[in-house]
């Protein structure tokens, strides 16, 4: 390996010899065996770190990490490989989040195939740019590939449709993006672009900016329409593209936090009214459907929304980020049924398709959508090149499509099968276990992995459940009641958060923590927890012991505050 | 390893036996050392890849390589392990592009240390996602050392500045970004929001869009100021935001393709009198330096810009993608004086700080300026975390921070000062052999690593001077002797066009191909053959090697082109 002759560097001998030693960086070392005593070295350490139980986040104070990454200065002197590897060991993988341990079920990041780690190697050895031919060959039309595997598998077009395109580099059906926000900033540009085109003596959007097509199309606002549980990266495109935030009309949603179709054929017909009424027209650039949600899992019903954006001829855009994985599975597909008729369709692999971080795609129904995003540059982007950089919002770009590409042949769409029937298992479990619980209460009803429910001791839902049912025998000190009722969920949300803290202090497991506005406490705001159970690793039994630990503390919290209470 | 169970599969077996078969997947294999032989297996085909002299770019033809990835059925079955990788070794590391070897000197793409293939083995293995602390712990905490690190190397403000605010949460001295273009999103974004705030009933433009925006500040046309030269995601980016591509004004460049002072003067003289004239104004969103420039790795004059911002009361933003790194090396600093004044500057970390695609950074000199695209979002951002998340374009980001972080480390700065001064050398040495050369002639001047020249046999090149002198002595025929010359150097653009597509055709080197429009022929514009010497494996041997093939072809080419010509 000799990385130890590095160090002499700082002893600013001959400078030819110090080159030859940075030189010898860049090759492979002479001996791979040496290099292989690293990785293995590396990989034992990562394998023993996630097979510990406990410690998901480490008990360091974030005030004592941040000691220990205060170096101000740029490091000048050489160090030497093997300390460097030390200092990652000590400082940062024993102080890194273990996303992959069963035990973590509260974020969408979850544990990967082994192999994910050989192919990273071979994504950094080659080194691709997939920005051009020139500096990606085969991995273009591996991205071209994967990419038409998707398509079809969203949108189910000819064959012959396929085999036409799948490496027709005159058309991009979608792009591999940096993430599921880039997808959805490419498939609402396209909207943008659409309904702003070029006419008469209009040159678009694209060449003109907002203020002249608003001026030319006599339009007064442009705006998305999205229910209230859309993700937050559609404000931030709104925000990013120069439609503004306001113009992100959040529809209601229904008690099962899928849009509430009632409401979004109202807004449609009160702006085709204002059309009519008025010479200043309101856009929708684009109706955007969400499957599913990042709360709680919940799909929108998409087959009523293409009818809906249909009626009122806009584009319908569809966040699958998380949810379009469950189409790899025939039986799950009637879930997001409606997709195969979206425009365009944002799919995530680092999520259901257990990439590593991090990798979105965009894909478009219609082969020819990306040609209104479409660039050229004379000296790196060619007009009448095969580069896929003509299509990307982004430039440089890594070969990650090599993941889920790989992932996908080696699981086949029978071991996708058989992983997601085990997360629906699961989901299933742990929604089982709170319901027949007596100190929880299920909060959200779970279509893809997400799980939401709070900790109510069961007093407390007893004191609940009486005070509902007055409500419902129509009581005449209404008022009251709902009073009392929202004071016990001011307690039950202090109590749940009190719970979240304690949890993380333990460190055994981690659930997630969010409020909710759609449950039938509305419009109070409740504090649950929330677990995504896709992590092939996690058994039954691991979710008991978590609803154990959580009821353990829950009662303890109860408990202690309820001494107090009566202490006073 | 055991993945041979996995072909059970298909056999659809038991169910709760196939899940254990995948369930092993996702951990390290029980054996590593099995694991570790592929690992090895791939280290050794990777690097027999890169040291195998020739085939840059592998012979196959796109429309041979269209037939090795046309499979329009999704994989079903799942496939071995050992199979997948085989086909990688064959369908795709074979054709992959040998951006890594020292005869590829044409992109911005070159070798990269190996160690940095263990640390991406890291970063899979960990998979941190970088937008909250609860999925990236100690990993948050690198990102920001590094941020400072470099927002240091820039703008070098105090000590006391840097402990302040190296781990202060509060605010965000920068992104890590996905790559370069994000970067300059990022940047310009911040510009946009700064240059349309909220005041009294108005929102500010991230709330209301631009026409609202444009209609509360009386504006009419807001615009980018950038050199003729700039990188095309600046085009890109205002078609993002809905700035409209019509309003990137593009500055003359003088001959060293440098933005024209003069010129830039002037158009802001234009635009500060139409608003002393005018009601409806014209806002200067950002000047924009370039450092360097992508076609011939040229500076803009960053002090004089930062004059002209301010005049101008704009805001400054610097593409230093390419360049930023010579800011490592005391000596080479002034190339990009002033650049320290910047308010936002893009630096990337694939070029020249030699980690693996893709990672780019944004650093603003205003610690505060990043509130400017501040979101939250209840249940992943809370206002008040401490989540990277908060302040960047993206959503999901991978732990990539630790690829630089590292290099950093074991190279130092007097690592970095060592291959930017062979890198300098190597460029100093394929200019010297150019002007040198009889057949070639110099067509830039190179400052960062970049060089362009075209072949021109001597004849030719005597042809060419005795004309430029008959102009120089202001003949009669001007005209005629203009058209001589155009005459002339058609016919080399179409040699040198010949010539560079039989250098890919031999595929023993690459160089890159551009037009230029800044040379001594302007208007004309020049077909020119374009060198980046920043490998370090490449010698001045290579280079030797290469112009020496180079006017080989290019004399085969003009002798049967003149043949012909005799011919007739």
């Amino acid at each position: 390996m000799e990385v130890h002759t590095l160090s002499d560097m700082s002893k600013q001998i001959e400078f030819v010899a110090d080159i030859n030693h940075l030189r010898r960086l860049f090759i492979m070392p002479d001996s791979p065996d040496k290099f292989m005593e690293f990785g293995n070295d590396l990989l034992n350490l990562i394998h023993a770190f996630f097979t510990e139980k406990g410690g998901i986040h480490s008990s360091i104070s974030l005030p004592e990490l941040s000691e220990l990454f205060s170096d101000i200065d740029l490091p000048e002197s050489p160090h030497l490989l093997k300390d460097v590897l030390t200092e990652i060991k000590e400082k940062i993988i024993a102080h890194s989040v273990k996303v992959g341990s069963p035990y973590y079920i509260g974020h969408m990041t979850s544990a990967i195939p082994y192999f994910m780690i050989l192919i990273e190697m071979i994504i950094a050895a080659l080194n691709q740019n997939q920005v051009k031919i020139e500096t990606a060959k085969a991995s273009s039309f591996v991205e071209r590939e994967l990419l038409a595997w998707i398509h079809r598998l969203i949108f189910d077009r000819t064959e012959s449709f396929y085999k036409q395109h799948i490496q027709n580099p005159k058309v991009a059906l979608g792009n591999v993006t940096l993430d599921g926000t880039i997808a959805n900033l490419t498939g609402l540009l396209v909207a943008r672009n659409k309904a702003f085109p070029p006419k008469d003596r209009f040159p678009g959007i694209r060449k003109a900016g907002f203020f002249e097509a608003f001026r030319y199309y006599n339009c007064k606002k442009a705006v998305f329409l999205v229910s209230r549980r859309g993700h937050y990266s559609i404000d931030k495109i709104a925000r990013i593209i120069g439609l503004g935030q306001d113009n992100v009309i959040k529809v209601p949603v229904d008690s099962k936090n899928k849009i509430d179709i009632e409401s979004l054929n109202q807004i449609c017909a009160d702006i085709r009214h204002h059309n009519i009424e008025n010479s200043e027209q309101i856009k929708i650039i684009s109706l955007i459907g969400v499957a599913g949600t990042t709360e709680t899992g919940n799909v929108d019903n998409l087959w009523e929304l293409r009818k809906i954006a249909d009626e009122n001829k806009t584009h319908f855009h569809v966040d699958a980020a998380w949810g379009g994985a469950v189409l790899l599975v025939d039986k799950y597909k009637s879930i997001l049924k409606g997709i195969e008729r979206a425009d365009s369709v944002t799919f995530d692999a680092h999520k259901l398709l257990y990439s590593p971080l991090s990798m979105g795609m965009i894909l478009f129904r219609k082969e020819t959508d990306l040609e209104n995003i479409k660039h050229s540059a004379s000296y790196i982007l060619r007009p009448d090149s095969v580069d896929q950089g003509r299509f990307t919002v982004e430039g440089s770009r890594p070969f990650s499509c090599l993941k889920p590409w790989t992932t996908l042949k080696i699981f086949g769409t029978n071991g996708f099968r058989i992983l997601l029937e085990v997360a629906f298992k699961l989901t299933e479990t742990i929604k089982d276990l709170i319901i027949s619980h007596d100190n929880f209460e299920a909060m959200s009803y779970p279509e893809l992995f997400i799980f939401t429910y709070r900790f109510v001791p069961k007093e407390v839902q007893q004191q609940l459940k009486s005070l509902q049912e007055k409500m419902a025998s129509n009581a005449a000190n209404l008022e009251s009641i709902r009073k009392k009722i929202r004071k016990i969920n001011n307690m039950l949300n202090a109590l749940n958060v009190e719970l979240h803290r304690l949890l993380r202090q333990q460190d055994n497991s981690f659930v997630s923590r969010t409020r909710l506005e759609s449950t039938k406490y509305y419009p109070q705001k409740i504090v649950v927890l929330r677990t995504i159970t896709i992590n092939p690793l996690t058994t039954p039994e691991i979710l008991k012991e978590i609803i154990t630990e959580q009821n353990t503390l829950g009662m303890q919290i109860y408990n202690s505050v309820s001494d107090i209470a009566k202490r006073r």
